[in-house]
């Protein structure tokens, strides 16, 4: 299955994406894609009511926004430096474990939101990524049973202020958790859908010249790994997304850096996950 | 106003802490302290149904446990290095910006929870802190209106792994967010209930020990300015939970350091927010 969220920002309803293209909307399924849902086999719920009304359900509207594909999660995990090509650009040592840090739950947007670049921003920089959905409480699993806890996969940008994040005070966090910073979507698919999590081609555009081309293939650490290591240390809940690393071609690798200026349009995909688009806008008081 | 919650773990009802030191039972009211109740206005609406209702609601059985007095929050934000004692005994530089790290809201427990030592641990580490609690969400506000986005204050105890956090690569959050690493209350107090909250004693003893004894006074930041800071790089929501950073005292600077052990007691406590206290227990799979 493939979920999707429609509708306004923060009224956003639950939603599937067909194989044929058209999006169904699962309302009257009568569950948001939640930690609950996911702890309480949502999915395997979804599919049998889906079986059954799956004819009878309304169609969602073309030109519907789309939400981020689940429901703001408990938390949103990075792994840094996990492609080598860009450790390199951006002159880091190779981890000999993985880098962790948190974007605040907060940044999460719908895959095609405007990118607003923070006030006092100069370098505000693109991640294309591939992204966990967790699927059941973990807590020290093995990395033999770790996709066992895995809901799905999606399409995330990691929006990163270089500044904010790397000359103001050693801590990341300040440069990835900016309003906007992470749309995730267009859906989230589950691990069925995919032939293998570890062949795709992952790729970033901006203004229609490509920056990044990768495949997550070139992992450093793999998701059975990733995920077996963080429970190591914390409880992954049902709905946390754990965002695996961007390959090489951000801004910040650059001679000089490339940064993002109002009006950029920033395009997105992974094969088998679908596309995103955001256009950057400028930062205005509401 | 006091606010606790009661109950068994993730199923806390709300109650309130009287003057008289007696504990209410607010299910009545009908809303857990949520980011909804933080976003409408809850504390006055809870204010006014207080005053027609406090004869009548139940109050709470003396051994009824506390759990956190705040559902779980969209993030906990913390601030490192915030005492110059502290910092010095860490042999880290005096910041010249907040450092700002997060703990997973999966760590969050109630303030006489058992604290869980994790697997393979051989350093964890303890640390009185002031937490503030967000009221309604913040975005770019001045240091001077900084203070209208409180709701209230609370105990916090910023338990850290410190192999955890110094020794794995680089970021913080692994050392600061396993389970049971945010006991939080007794009480969540509004500010009316504190005459100067840059102004108040916070200590911290293990096995009847002190380790800590510092006051908010000598914050390196303040909490107008941490608001005002934080709100620059990120929408700070409804319920978030702030914390302010931890005197000297705690067992990473002691010569040799000190850790803590199975069946080791930690009490601590801030003047006007109450105390609490942990056992510390070796993981054991449940």
């Amino acid at each position: 299955m493939k979920l999707i969220r429609f509708g306004q920002p923060g009224s956003e309803k639950p939603g599937l994406l067909l194989p044929d293209g058209s999006r169904l909307d699962v309302s009257a399924f009568g569950e948001d894609y939640t930690e609950d849902f996911f702890q309480n086999n949502g999915l395997t719920r979804l599919a049998t009511w889906l079986a059954q009304n799956q004819e009878s359900a309304p169609r969602v509207a073309a030109e519907e926004r789309l939400g981020p594909p689940i429901a703001r999660p408990g938390k949103i995990i990075c792994i840094g430096l996990n492609y080598s090509d860009h450790a390199a650009e951006s002159n880091m040592a190779l981890p000999t474990e993985p880098i962790v840090f948190f974007k605040a739950t907060s940044s999460l947007v719908g895959p095609n939101d405007d990118l607003i670049i923070p006030k006092n921003s100069e370098k505000t920089d693109w991640e294309v990524e591939l992204a966990v959905v967790i699927g059941k409480k973990a807590s020290y699993v093995s990395e033999e049973e770790a996709l066992d806890y895995v809901a799905g996969y999606a399409l995330h940008n990691d929006y990163s202020e270089r500044a904010f994040q790397l000359e103001r005070g050693g801590q990341w966090v300040k440069g990835k958790s900016c309003d906007t910073f992470a749309p995730l979507g267009p859906f989230m698919a589950t691990p069925d859908e995919l032939d293998d999590v570890h062949n795709l081609r992952l790729w970033l555009k901006v203004n229609g010249e490509t920056k990044q081309d990768g495949n997550s293939a070139n992992l450093i650490f793999k998701i059975p790994f990733i995920v077996s290591y963080l429970s190591q240390f914390m409880s992954l809940l049902p709905g946390d997304v754990i965002s695996t690393g961007t390959p090489a071609g951000v801004g910040l690798g650059f001679k000089p850096p490339q940064y993002l200026k109002p009006g950029d349009v920033v395009e997105l995909g992974i094969e088998g996950l679908g596309e995103s688009r955001q256009v950057a806008k400028a930062y205005s008081p509401a």
